[in-house]
């Protein structure tokens, strides 16, 4: 069916071939294309398309371009009780990520934290996923990595930092785990593309154009204008700290030197860095008595007070954890844009979508 | 001099005798004594005067109500070779902060990472302190506390988590180390107190009032209006995150539960909770290789283009470390509010202040 245009409502399971079968063809290992599958259907499931099986594409080129390696796997290059540093060999970041997550997660369980950083790595796909890999193992995952500069300091003229996401997951034994995917951006690019196409302005606090100056017009980004950092210098402190954590410490490309994984030179490994930090609950509290405490504050939350137009506070991750169920349930909606990027994988990859 | 009025400009030298002596006078051991006196006095010299020595004067009344203990010490509730659980027992929180640390410090000498989260604290100053006894060690440090709410949530209607402040310091070897010291709110609550005092309205976007709306009316807070979270969700979720490592997970008091430490009851204990993360530099990087990364990105941030009005873009902490330089040269410049608390609370303690 390649070329054809498929239901834009799909199984998880059918969305993994598909997802598996691509990356398969261009080389990439049964259980890597399945590491990464997983990182991809489960950010669609979440709803969150702008970090899911969207990215499929760009990697595709990377992978078929000799800028992503099939030949090669993740190393430790070096290591102790409660930490390692990870040479991902320019291949996937979901599958550099994966390992260095599980890494962490080992370390965690031995020494009751584990601090894995990553060089050599690519884009990453989404934080949360990661963060989630250590909630499943009651233990508290936190993931963040820096990105090329596309976020402004307080008075620079242009961009200073990745957008440099972080992600945090907290077990909650039988409910659902807390889960928060951030960028340091006062809003992530995608919504600012979103608006322009809509014809609307941008609200202000969104952008600076390439003054420095705070602008409405989406026009200009990204080439003439930056995202503001969440909170001014507060994101920007927190943007900078990942980028020590993800990439001064690891060895990776720093800021500028990063390779940009879709607009740069396919055939060149990016350079990415990412950092994975991991704390074992079952070391320092009884596993019960932390998911009740959980719950406690989640329930307490949950029973606040709230303005006019708030039905509910919530906790991070809801939304993310009832779209998963309604996606394993009934299939994924994909989004018109997600659809045609996977159709035009399956044209350039010549591989059948989904029937 | 009791009840005298004391000179504004007093050496580094004579403030700590004083704040050693008003500690030691109500039964603190000269060595907690120190140690207190060594994190407000530092936190003077940087400059943050909402954190330093005027809430000896809180600590003071504390002290002489039996809320803080001088008749224990921290100890260790139980442990592993990455981290450890510390029961403050009720002492000055910055003895619980500076014990905790040093003892991540450790872990992170012999494991490369140590996480220590702490139960039965107190308010314990300016977060930055900690993080940067880490990095006089040549380690990261990120520091950690809940406290009574204070910031909404988007969509509350009061106050759901505390100020949640978070730090981090990053060692620079010869340079001075980068230092972030930000609560997770917009704007810190006393800078609401100074807009108003000085008859100004309170820019929108810092306050909601009890309705949940925003408010510019400084009279509100704090009875009647909260802080607004920084970046909404994000300083929301941030905080949340804080509030698990530093007291869900320790067992310490969670939100509404921690009492306040200059409002509460002064003869109880308040139980917050804190956490300290700490990263051995050298484990993982050269020392010298990863001070000569740092000093790159510095650099490349401060020569950045810049907007109006910017003359050069800066890291968290520059301001910090300049003052410090001054105030020991030429010692501090307290400011009026600072002094008249000191005042206050010679005159209280029976002791006369520096001359």
């Amino acid at each position: 069916m390649t070329g054809a245009t498929a239901n834009s409502r799909v199984s998880i399971e059918a969305l993994k071939e598909f997802c598996c079968r691509v990356l398969s063809g261009l080389g990439v290992s049964d259980a890597d294309a399945r590491t990464t599958t997983e990182a991809l259907v489960t950010t669609d499931a979440w709803g969150i398309h702008t970090h899911g099986t969207k990215l499929l594409g760009g990697y595709a080129r990377r992978l078929r371009s000799g800028g992503l390696r099939t030949d090669a796997t993740p190393k430790i290059a070096d290591e102790g009780p409660a930490w390692a540093l990870v040479d991902g060999q320019s291949v996937l970041g979901q599958v550099a990520s994966t390992f260095a997550t599980q890494l962490a997660v080992q370390k965690a369980r031995s020494s009751g934290v584990g601090f894995v950083t990553v060089r050599n790595s690519c884009h990453f796909g989404a934080a949360g996923y990661y963060a989630w890999l250590a909630a499943r193992e009651g233990m508290i995952g936190i993931a963040m990595a820096n990105d090329v500069p596309s976020v402004a300091a307080p008075g620079s003229k242009g961009p200073v930092l990745g957008s440099n996401p972080i992600a945090y997951a907290i077990p909650g034994g039988e409910k659902d785990p807390i889960l928060l995917d951030m960028s340091i951006a006062t809003v992530a690019g995608g919504k600012v593309y979103a608006r322009h196409k809509r014809g609307e302005p941008i609200p202000l606090g969104w952008l600076v154009d390439s003054e420095g100056r705070p602008t409405q017009n989406g026009e200009l980004y990204p080439h003439s204008a930056s995202l503001s950092p969440m909170g001014g210098h507060k994101g920007y402190g927190i943007g900078l700290l990942i980028e020590i954590l993800a990439a001064v410490l690891s060895g990776a490309a720093v800021t500028k030197q990063v390779g940009s994984w879709i607009f740069g030179d396919l055939s060149k490994p990016t350079n990415h860095g990412a950092a994975f930090l991991v704390i074992n609950v079952g070391a320092i509290m009884e596993p019960a008595e932390f998911y009740r405490r959980i719950a406690a504050l989640v329930q307490e939350i949950h029973d606040s007070p709230t303005a006019e137009g708030t039905t509910r506070l919530m906790v991070p991750g809801e939304m993310e954890w009832s779209n998963r169920r309604r996606a394993m349930e009934t299939g994924l909606e994909l989004p018109d844009d997600v659809l045609a990027s996977l159709e035009e994988t399956a044209s350039e990859c010549a591989q059948p979508l989904w029937s």
